[in-house]
């Protein structure tokens, strides 16, 4: 009791945790799918014999982790929903900012981790992906000073780089960190100048990958990653010790 | 609406996602602290002019993020906590179930991540984790077959080591995917031979740390988890192919 409202009884995390774990099952298998309606709470409480608290909780707990989006309105209800690799990005800024953690320590990780991953995707890399990262290039430097374009290439060719190196755990840690720090997300601006000498940093990497070489591609990651930590610390001095904050 | 019960309207996720970020800020500013109670639910829908299913759903949130604890019982209420650095456990899992992941991708993952994080540590490790370091190998010898003080040496090792390498993210990932899947965790026992051997290569790895040799302290990182990977998938070959499953 929270409360002192006795004919309310405060329902214990357990059981709408228990009905939320149930109810992911068939999600979670697949064997219904994105899109999919689930039955509405009158029918639930009658399945699973829970009253109607359980039955939101767990429901609310489902939405929270981007299993199921709640439609409002008539015709609403529960629908299917597939949480996107990004959808760590909420609990991981609340943990972040717990620990005192800087955009400066996330831009760090970044940099440790994503060498790495640059080394293994040279050892594993398809040629449809080489392909896709040799267009994502080009869309950059046809498109000189759009800003649009140049956001959306840059995250596209990060993430085009941890699809390669084949481990769906670091691939969602890269797109985890990416959410919370991207420079373009915080404020950075690039000019034209700028964004042509990245265009050619992701083309040294690219060139690595292509020729199967994990220590120049490592490097290559590193270097890239090094020289926009620089250009950060030197325009935004202020974004760096910036904290972390529970993103939502 | 989903329930077509015309009286009890279904609060949009937003109210309550927004008073759940408004509880926190104290408690993530450390204004208050871990133990401190929180005003009760009716206080709380005085004080912020809420009904109580939005109250409610934010303390629930709260609780699912680990940052208040609701105690029930007469004196109950939310009490505030730390979320602890494995707090991102839950997250992690649902997203690599839904991924498709398994123990071998997440064992690959942690092969790919603690060598790096050595590579760090070795620059930047000091004496008293050096000499905690130190201790956590002489328990190991001092209590040879001793299944419960392997299990908590072989964690402290590890933790210990992301600590050393000073950066709050990389150290929130390792120890995300040593709850995720930690050999002992699943049920891998290993013989006082085995653990004499992994003393030993702890003992390997410290030594590098201890002389400041980044390039010797990852090798020995990579080559500790790989005899580790070679163990489990020679005794324990249907572990590593079992997907990972949202635990809570």
């Amino acid at each position: 009791m929270t409360t002192g409202v006795p004919d309310q009884p405060w329902r214990g995390p357990k059981s709408s945790q228990r009905l939320a774990h149930v109810l992911a099952q068939p999600i979670l298998s697949g064997q219904v799918r994105e899109g999919d309606r689930l039955p509405n709470e009158a029918e639930m409480m009658a399945r699973y014999g829970a009253g109607r608290p359980t039955v939101r909780e767990a429901l609310r707990l489902l939405e929270t982790r981007g299993l199921i989006m709640l439609k409002t309105g008539p015709g609403g209800g529960p629908i299917v929903r597939r949480p996107p690799k990004g959808s760590l990005s909420e609990a991981l800024s609340l943990v972040l900012q717990v620990e005192g953690a800087s955009f400066a320590d996330v831009t760090d990780a970044r940099i440790a981790l994503e060498p790495m991953i640059a080394r293994r995707a040279a050892e594993r890399i398809t040629e449809p992906q080489l392909a896709e990262l040799e267009d994502s290039i080009k869309q950059l430097r046809d498109h000189p000073g759009d800003h649009d374009v140049f956001v959306a290439e840059n995250q596209r060719f990060h993430t085009l780089i941890a699809e390669a190196a084949q481990s769906v755990v670091l691939d969602v840690f890269v797109s985890t960190l990416q959410t919370i720090a991207d420079g373009v997300r915080v404020g950075v601006e690039y000019s034209a100048r700028k964004q042509s000498a990245i265009a050619a940093a992701h083309a040294s990497i690219v060139e690595a990958l292509r020729a199967g070489d994990p220590e120049r591609a490592e490097q290559a990651m590193r270097d890239h990653l090094a020289e926009a930590e620089r250009y950060w610390r030197h325009r935004y001095p202020e974004l760096m010790t910036r904290p972390v904050q529970w993103t939502y």
